[in-house]
């Protein structure tokens, strides 16, 4: 059995949230400061994800970096800015432009030194404008080379920092070339190196119509590659990044078990964007929810989930489900 | 505070499901006779809908009615035929062909008489094959004002009988013209007659992006239209007509609140399409998740819920439904 | 036979369009001079619409209209902001802030007094903000009645202006109250002020799976309330705010041919955001698409049209566009 | 330049196409003998595809076959039937019944057979009933280790047949295994054979969001896969097999352009279900459709599109695909 969990947050969950029609924030502005010291209100809470650009660049590392450790916070995952100024527009590793293809490539080996360096060992690369908005607007084939080339070199930079990598469906583009954990993993068996990992983002297979159970058993079965989560719900047909407890519960019981099952270990991290709510209490009500669901399945015991799952019978799944989560509550205390 | 709830069923639940591959059921045919035994043997069920042409004809009319009573059951509702055989295929109420349309005004008054004389006092109008597939392919203010005629002579046909009508975005056609709660309503606007009701299909909202809740209040607002409810569940982008408690557990909790509200006292009716499962299993789940599902809110109370729903606070919302939900199951029994 | 159409566009096509990853804008800062300059630069643009907060406010007022006319520009709409600052993140109409309801409803008609001081006698009240993302966060009842009482305040305010209003089913809100055309025309119903009209965004229409030509058509039935268009394309899963002529060609042209045999005569107006594309040439061809779409509309003619849509028969109907399309193209010049 | 292209049909198109609410069929019962008359009716039609259990047995495999050929007739495909029948409803290659997956690689060999001796050498492996409905019925893994098993022992049954195989993202189950391009591609390479093909359902690809353009250059790059085109059309959300040109024109036309630069030259095969339209009439359509989008891409140039695509301009990617369709319909004839 997994030992304790351990959970993580993204630091804009405590910032102030913008949208394209709120530019400037529907919360008034938080200094960086003011935003590690909100996270570490949240309990259980014990890492922080940075955001180069938005949260640290290279001159304010070290003390961004010194206030996470004073606020009793390990730097979970760090995330080079491949998507966040108007320069990456049309693509990072698949830009037309070789200047902005290199770039793009330095600012993942300058994240991974600085991973290494702190002990993290784990970076992001989120591709979300390599994509293409229009028809006859890319050249496909030659932007997966050029993944392959960009990516490929970054693992090989230094294989003990794994790169994570997190596939989404569309937005910032309308289609994002790594657009489905399988797009993914057929990349990684492109490049075939072993620090590539995956960072699955559930809201962003929701989105896609995927299972997110599925998604984390095709990571097991070709080269276990899950290596970080980001947590949120949504409505199906977008990127909503609400809180955990929103919508999809059984479906999260259910990714539950497959990470137990499949022996995942590493953070749940919440990636949630709570534009006019309260970012420490949807932090503190999300991890709430997966502890409380987490409880559900234990309650049930993975061997009777395990049988069921195995009968194919879904009128036992509903059962099992329902009976889980109510038995007890049916019984006043 | 409303009284006990009353559960129905669509008879063919119990039947062998069929769809576009499987032409002839995932299941051997099941007689009539057999599908009520198996309606009798779901817990808590006392009604049943009947659909003409699938499972009631004026010659087979007494017998089976017969039938439901020895089994215990009560007609529950009757669905006119407007779109189970070919000859509807381009539209009953707004066929381009008059002797089609007046077919199927008839066809609702011939069911109407029926329901008045077995005292179910409800037909279902449902224009399934009321709308087009391609674009050029409609004049659509013309079937609109055949719809306002076709249904006034219907609703004017016995004042005493109400003529409910389901709205669905899509399927059997691509787009249905009374595709969301509003247009239904406005219809009714229209037509101005009392006797309309609105059927309600919560997968065809779910489907539409609507909220259940929401649709509830606004039949309330909108004259009190509110009449019968199909009860099912599905992924948001399809009428999968799942069992109840498949997916939207926090949604389903608040159309519950918002019936009771609203003061609603008519059937709870199971809608679900169990293709390749046990009908009488996923009939009994489906109420049993209702009941269990009502048990949650009422032990949370309308009063407080009503509270967190006037602060419009969503971190109280979420809070709200995961203690109501988990509370007591925290405490081992 | 409608005489020349008129093309307009919202100012923001030329400005430096941003989203909540690059926040700062995908291209440098544009100052409003010189967006008006970019908009005098396109083919056939006559009009342009402003944003109140993001493009005029009660100090600049006379300079930006001052500069629009001696660009050759009309202002063509007026947007008062109820969506564009932190305060409105909960609702405008529909907040649970009497302050912020009366600071709404002033914010609308104090555009309606420069709207009709400048003769463009239309503001377009988009309510964007007031929805709801989470279940049991919206008293819907309440909603509506403010909606109610707000909108037939401004109606009632200077009834020779037109209050506009855009529904949208989504964004920024996951739910928005006023999501579809039979939503909005149902509110007006319920007000009964002549002067409300509906800004048609056919992108919304899109995205809430509407066909754009039956909601034209539903305008024309119930009121006569069309009164603007807002144009572009979209995957029909978000508002993605495409350039015209990039996905849904036919469904354009019927949209075009309902505009014309309901007698439209508003302005056909822009609203696309050109992220990483130059805003000049996309706004320039938008409009060459919808003139090329006309061009062969009436090519086909308005009669023989008429009598395919009467016949209902999509085998024509895919003939007659076709043929419309690509008659000519097969003959070299 | 690839020389004149193919077009075939599946022979359902020329029958009584049925779906769940119309059982028996939208239009009277149609024997085989003048379903394969009337799909000789359509022009250029060369091809037509098969499906066991609906149109072909081991019993008239001999009759039916002497039918095409006299009617001037290829088989162009030939689909053994996992999904036709309720014995497959829980799945054919990962069923939990042993029997029931040799039951399935059985079928497709015995189709393999068949092939090979009419010269058809392409089977279709659909495996639409592969997958589950509700959470906790499926066990991802095994499921995978038994595709990997079955369509590897097909695959190496005879290495001239190719074993084609259709992804689709849903239905009949709410979600299959096999979903995206990439899942398909995945599964290849992991079984490794040669003779495995992708047939491309181009509805399939839009209702999962996949540029089809972009997954015919993904079949190009993993191994040069793709055998055969299913081709009709839909509106994103759900298979509508809708006739072709009925929605997604500038998608078709860049699908069209990847077809040509990547070599491809099978079948260009109709699968559409005109449920109330005249079959011969909706195949025609379609046809002629492709053709002329064809004869748009061949008059704007191989050349000139390749250079706009390379360019990432979606101003100039507008403007060619506008001039090309027309500019030469601009100049009466």
């Amino acid at each position: 059995m997994t030992e304790q969990i351990k959970f993580a947050s993204g630091l804009h969950v405590f910032g102030s949230t913008a949208d394209r029609y709120v530019l400037s924030g529907y919360k008034p502005a938080v200094p960086i400061a003011k935003m590690i010291q909100n996270a570490a209100k949240v309990p259980d809470l014990k890492g922080v994800e940075l955001v180069e650009t938005w949260h640290v660049t290279q001159e304010n590392a070290d003390d961004i970096l010194g206030q996470l450790k004073k606020a009793g916070l390990q730097l979970s995952m760090l995330i080079p800015d491949l998507w966040a100024q108007g320069k990456w527009g049309n693509g990072s590793f698949t830009s037309n432009d070789p200047k902005i293809r290199r770039d793009a490539i330095e600012t993942v080996k300058r994240s991974m030194d600085v991973a290494a360096k702190v002990g993290a060992n784990l970076v992001d690369v989120w591709l979300g404008q390599d994509g293409y908005d229009y028809c006859f607007q890319s050249d496909y084939i030659k932007a997966w080379e050029r993944m392959i080339d960009g990516l490929g070199e970054c693992a090989a930079h230094n294989p003990k920092v794994i790169v994570g990598m997190e596939y989404k469906i569309k937005e910032p583009r309308t289609h994002c070339h790594i657009s489905t954990i399988d797009r993914q993993l057929m990349l990684y068996d492109r490049i075939g190196a072993k620090n590539l990992g995956v960072v699955l983002d559930v809201g962003h297979a929701l989105e896609g119509y995927e299972s997110m159970a599925e998604v984390v058993a095709l990571c097991k079965l070709f080269g276990d590659r899950l290596v970080y989560l980001h947590l949120n719900d949504n409505y199906r047909l977008w990127d909503d990044d609400m809180a955990v407890g929103s919508v999809h519960l059984i479906e999260y019981l259910e990714l539950l078990y497959w990470l137990e099952r499949t022996g995942y270990n590493g953070w749940y991290s919440l990636d949630i964007f709570p534009y006019r709510d309260d970012g420490v209490g949807m932090a503190t009500e999300s991890i709430k929810w997966i502890k409380d669901l987490r409880r559900v399945m234990l309650h049930i015991g993975m061997d009777k989930i395990a049988e069921v799952v195995e009968s194919g019978d879904a009128v036992r799944a509903s059962k099992l489900v329902r009976e889980g989560m109510f038995s007890l509550a049916r019984v006043p205390a």
